[in-house]
């Protein structure tokens, strides 16, 4: 394998970092996928998800799905079968030699209807193709055991449930570890994203603060050592719920679209509303512009919800949001003498904004000594974690090392 | 003085401890006010506020102004002059030797001039009463800068600028040392409400966490030693703003009457909504009725606001912003090492919910090993420490020592 070929810098993966990779993440039974040379597919015009496993040979025979308040996920692997391989001489009838791709489809909670008709089509697919081994589903998240008994009547297939937070560590390791340009800060001054070409030079401890309807905070000691050290029920559901009786926005891509346009002055009582221009309150570090208080302008001009614009209301509270989720992870993480935090879930939808208000909030309270780190498959965590969980123990099929 | 007569224990307070304070609070210049036996008045029906102090001798020439970003306070002196003392043989001119009482009155900062309006018949009062001394205006609060130059021109007095972070550890300081009943906490199994009668064994360091449009943290580790050490945009103002564009709600005490009779699960996603009933999710302490994200259930029903009760919106909103100041306070109360927290500020309003949501918080948190506290003037301690600010160095009446 080339890892200097040009271009593909940020795409494949050495045999070094992988070893390295194998080490920490020793855990039985040992990884069955090859991700070697994995690959986020970037298509023009296409916020994809799907990811680009150009050396598995395993075939896999499961799907995988994460069940949140707000948003379930699912996680199936699809065979390239485009055109025969050049470089393979033998094809086996199970078996790809072109490798194939992981695809990310994620649904609302409340069409847990859909969600479970194209898991119903993934499994007549896979019947087709294979009868070798039936497919099992992988669930985690809080709805593997709200809708257990639908899932495993409709779907009649095995339905393994997985703990929701081991998942999700499993899911950041793996990503961070294997998957090339996952991982990226936020320059805080020019908004560009750096990705991480290297491992961090202290792996563990790290954070993540999955941010999904709600807010978990995990501390993570090794591979699979962590504890919940904190949370909180200010998260994408109070956003998304409040939103939506505030303003016309049906969807969160639309709230999002909003406050990029918006003008938080318009809503939130900021320090100079208080004190008259020019005057802040240096002594305290407390300029002009810092928010005195979110929304607290409202209350004070006696105005209706029709005389606000639903920009300056969007935007107001994606940033009371994110600050506040930022200001607690940071209290967490000093607490825990913990410099690197990941931020993880749904909410975050790789938004600059939130990033922005995210990584400055860390960068601001920790006085530059922490980092804040964001990844591409940022809601896909759990379900990601799901898949990896499946045991190939009783498969048929030789299970490949990492390599 | 008796200070064993029944049925004042709480009302008055002991030599030894009066002593204990002064050495204390021992700042220069002395306390020209005698706060010996001051109680707080109670009339049946009504929310007084007042203060009475039967034993101060002196004449008062200020009054104080703390103007915040929503709520203005005054807080001026009144002279007892119902009836004549039996007790004293002299009356002086400008001397009353009945006592008086400190008037506490609030205005929406909006209606700064119904509040300069009221300044001003004060002062015209006090020339009335007495041509010795005009009267000074001690003036906090960011409204202090932002309408120091109206209420020099319009009142045409003295107006003295005091910082706002001093004026609340000196209002504090005086408020728990010096007024019997002020200081209380709630038990978090009854709500009911235990006076202290008693200094803490250590009475610094503590925190303050003011609650008012924002939220100021304070450390204290001394009678005016103290820095800001953090705080949050998601205050007061931000449950006023909130409120009035969601309910029909036209103040703030419209709103704490509505969060007393709402139910916050109609809108807030709890883990039982995610994990289905009776599964919860145990192993990280999180039983089936935490709020896992606050107004959770708002999006995923896809409901228009005026389907839901604005009694369960309010509710679920003095919820979540009193759970996250807790849930802040402790993170900063134990990266500081302070086990005494004092919530202050108009927020809090004696409202019983929200104290309780608070003490709940602290109490979860820190598993028991920090403290609550509440103040009966838990707004007016900026107003209390720029009265008590003011410096009567130039006055020509004997500076009474306290006693």
């Amino acid at each position: 394998m080339d890892t200097n070929k040009p271009g593909l810098r940020h795409s494949q993966i050495s045999e070094e970092i992988i070893e390295q990779v194998e080490r920490q993440l020793a855990e039985p039974p040992s990884l069955w996928l090859n991700l070697t040379g994995a690959q986020i597919l970037e298509e023009e015009g296409q916020d994809s998800k799907d990811i680009v496993l150009p050396n598995n040979r395993s075939q896999v025979t499961h799907i995988a799905i994460d069940i949140g308040g707000s948003l379930a996920k699912i996680l199936y692997y699809v065979r390239d079968t485009t055109s025969p391989s050049s470089s393979s001489s033998e094809v086996h009838e199970n078996v790809s030699d072109r490798g194939g791709r992981l695809s990310f489809v994620k649904f609302e909670t409340s069409k847990i209807d859909d969600c479970i008709q194209l898991m119903k089509q993934l499994i007549q697919d896979h019947a087709r193709e294979s009868r070798r081994k039936p497919v099992t589903v992988m669930a985690t998240g809080g709805g593997a055991y709200k809708f257990y008994d639908r899932m495993s009547e409709e779907l009649n297939v095995e339905v393994i449930r997985e703990d929701e937070m081991e998942c999700l560590i499993k899911g950041l390791n793996y990503l961070v570890s294997c998957i090339p340009g996952e991982v990226f800060m936020l320059n805080p001054e020019t908004c560009e994203m750096a990705f991480e070409e290297q491992f961090h030079d202290e792996k563990y401890p790290h954070m993540l603060v999955n941010i999904g309807s709600g807010v978990s905070i995990l501390k993570v000691t090794g591979p699979s050592k962590f504890e919940r050290i904190g949370g909180s029920s200010l998260g994408g559901g109070t956003l998304w719920g409040l939103l939506s009786l505030l303003t016309h926005a049906s969807s969160y891509d639309e709230m999002l679209e909003l406050s990029k346009k918006g003008d938080n002055a318009a809503v939130d009582m900021l320090v100079g509303d208080i004190y008259g221009e020019n005057v802040g309150y240096e002594r305290f570090g407390l300029k002009d512009s810092t928010i005195a208080s979110s929304f607290g302008k409202v209350f004070r001009e006696n105005k209706r919800l029709d005389e606000f614009l639903p920009e300056d209301i969007a935007r107001s509270l994606l940033l009371a949001i994110s600050n506040n989720i930022g200001q607690i992870a940071y209290l967490h993480a000093q607490k825990h003498n913990v410099k690197n935090i990941y931020f993880g879930g749904s909410f975050i939808r790789n938004h600059v904004q939130t990033m922005h208000t995210l990584t400055y909030a860390i960068k601001f309270w920790s006085n530059q000594t922490m980092n804040a780190y964001f990844l591409r498959h940022e809601g896909y965590l759990g379900v990601f974690g799901a898949f990896l969980k499946y045991a190939r123990a009783e498969s048929n099929v030789p299970v490949p090392p990492i390599s």
